[in-house]
């Protein structure tokens, strides 16, 4: 779409660059209630309430917080539902379903290889 | 290793669960810093002034506190070598480069998705 509606050159984003608009975006997507987030809408759409759950031990504050900047960055969408009480459904966007793929890489090293910091780490204690 | 040293059963991690280890991995490892960080090892070996160079913005603290955190992790290693001054030298581990391919893939995709996030977010904005 930009092709059309701008004449700029196509801009090389480097997050190696301080004043590069992706160093922020990256800075936002590295946090682990983002990742949570997203891989646990792997599984479908799902309810404030369920993600609060299955999010085990996040806050009210800190998962709107998170939902809010997500759908903000196009990568979740929130689906309001008249009912009482009132609905809300939040789904992975296209968008969103691509950055989950990559994100959810890093959880699964996080699980793979905890054996393997958890052993690191007491060897770096006992050396200092 | 660990077959031999311990009868426990493999321990299935989970980072949903608030008091799984992997829960703070995940949260160390969702940091900008640790990306840049990582990424930039990708090219090889490098000193600490060169790190500091080309993560454009780190504080010396922030840059001294990662590369602490990751040496303790084991994902690299800080060679030190005599001379005048000093030199040391930072390397991924063999464990740090398996780390490092799923991290690059969120900076690959922060640069690549860029544009399609900054549209969402105009009217995201356009609409509040």
């Amino acid at each position: 779409m930009t092709e059309t509606t701008t004449a700029a050159p196509p801009r090389a984003y480097n997050s190696f660059d301080a004043e590069c608009p992706t160093r922020d975006l990256l800075d936002e997507l590295s946090d682990k209630w983002v990742s949570l987030v997203l891989v646990a809408l792997l599984d479908g759409p799902q309810r404030h309430s369920e993600l609060r759950r299955r999010l085990n031990g996040v806050s009210q504050k800190m998962l709107t917080q998170t939902l809010r900047s997500l759908e903000r960055d196009g990568t979740i969408t929130r689906t309001v539902t008249a009912a009482v009480p009132v609905r809300v459904d939040y789904a992975l966007t296209p968008l969103g379903a691509s950055l989950t793929t990559v994100v959810h890489a890093v959880k699964v090293w996080a699980e793979a290889n905890m054996d393997s910091v958890a052993l690191a780490r007491a060897e770096y204690d006992a050396r200092s």
